[in-house]
């Protein structure tokens, strides 16, 4: 009977040590596993009414909306592109670490175009704006996390919330008047997140492919990055709102949902990175630093149907 | 006597007024200004015995190197390059928003140049190891600030510091094998900070000039930016140690001492930016958003004398 009462002890510890083992496993997963193991479900596929295609010499650079946080602005930026008046514009500042920037140099001659859009720098905190928070805290914010695929930050006590300049963010340049902003003129940011600029500009949305495009353009030597004379800046084939391509020209994305939790095993898996490489894992991680993928769009048929 | 004692009061207000008011102003002064009014011994120049020259096609990338924190692969590294051993390498990795990086592709036919050194991811927190503390906090450890005019988290309890992986930090690539950094693969920060590598790798110093002509490098199409067989690397002209080039051929460059009076004022003017641009002033700021600013050497005679 001893053996039978050992066997069984020694039975039930390794059961125990197995499923311990497969939690830890699972929990321990790198971000490329967590990707693999992903469901269509975890994607959401652009919405071709607030997706935009900045189509430069070299490529596309696409850039996904947040209407929730700037709907003046992204409408006017899409009245703007409807009516193809960002072609053959110049990418006119590269300011090192910093931002890409295109806009009109003869905005001010276009009525429309240089017609200011009422600030939108942070919208109210409404009860059920989808939000998952990072649980590391934030220099800047009281909090912060990612509401439907962009990096926001909120203040409970003023009942606001705000999109966070993290890399790869788009936003409105405007003049020293805040409500000088008219969408005529956008910047993304190519370098460490100049949070700073929170709340004091519209983030409108995020660029989900292409970055490399503008990041290795040649640095402007003029002042705040500004193209000098004898530099050639890039030009603008056009910027189009996706529904206006024809389906054919299109760049099937989707980008991975952040109120999933295969999303919440993602800021894990960088929270603590289990990387063989990974000597120290450092058990936090700052919201620019957690990668809010995209994909070529999976279909569930030989077509991508919209 | 009603006249006169009115007069007291308001004449008492208006000192009063200008006083604040000249407070305020010394109180918001912008980084701009503080640098116009900074004293020359508000900067110190670079030390020619540990500064890195990285000459390029382009121009001349400059190291700062830190020997306080990493002084094994710092002497490794002034060995190589006075071997000339770094000459004529590719920089084969070019990574968008992380890292570009050079290193020897038949290093491992060299023992010299493969040798690893012991590690040097942090160093004991002395009693004197100078530390300007930022007041806003870190996502990633319980303090961090600035060190000789590096950016520098310590942990007290665990009595370590070390160096942040800010924009521009340089350190010494390496297998997964923690221990197997050898000084011969460098890499320098083009991207938003990646501090989930702090402690997991050495860092050896910082790029003071120069940093535009890496993060403008075309991106690599291999895994982690490797540069693909169709791609043209840049070919590295030499890396040399500042005291063993001519004079005649040195830039001349200080940087902002970072234990001064003017060095905290200019982090206050980042915590709270008053340039008639800002709408609303964050009151924080992240420890890699306060630039440690290098200027051409002012020498107080015709010519620069070491």
């Amino acid at each position: 009977m001893t053996l039978r009462k050992d066997c069984r002890k020694i039975m039930l510890g390794c059961a125990l040590a197995l499923v311990a083992q497969t939690a830890m496993a699972s929990k321990y997963l790198a971000m490329g596993d967590i990707l693999a193991s992903s469901k269509n479900t975890d994607w959401r596929v652009l919405d071709p009414e607030t997706t935009l295609y900045v189509d430069l010499p070299g490529g596309r650079v696409i850039i996904d909306m947040a209407p929730r946080f700037a709907p003046l602005h992204i409408a006017k930026i899409k009245a703007l592109a409807r009516k193809r008046y960002f072609h053959g514009l110049p990418i006119n500042r590269v300011q090192d670490n910093y931002v890409v920037q295109w806009s009109d140099p003869r905005a001010s001659s276009d009525a429309v175009a240089s017609k200011a859009v009422a600030p939108e720098f942070d919208v109210p905190l409404i009860r059920d704006m989808p939000f998952a928070r990072l649980p590391d805290g934030d220099v800047y914010a009281p909090e912060v996390g990612f509401s439907e695929g962009f990096p926001m930050a909120r203040d409970r006590k003023l009942k606001r919330a705000w999109l966070a300049h993290c890399y790869a963010m788009v936003g409105v340049g405007r003049d020293n008047d805040p409500t000088s902003g008219s969408g005529q003129e956008l910047y993304v940011v190519i370098g460490h997140a100049p949070r700073h600029l929170d709340r004091n500009v519209a983030l409108v949305g995020r660029v989900v492919q292409g970055m490399e495009l503008l990041t290795s353009l040649p640095r402007g030597t003029d002042a705040m990055g500004g193209y000098a004379e004898n530099q050639k800046p890039l030009i603008i084939k056009s910027v189009m709102v996706e529904a206006d391509v024809p389906l054919a020209e299109r760049t099937q994305l989707e980008i991975i949902r952040t109120d999933t939790p295969t999303f919440a095993a993602l800021v894990e898996s960088r929270r603590n990175r289990h990387e063989e490489w990974f000597f120290s894992p450092t058990g936090h991680v700052d919201l620019c630093n957690v990668p809010i993928v995209a994909r070529p769009r999976v279909c569930p048929k030989p077509n991508c149907p919209r």
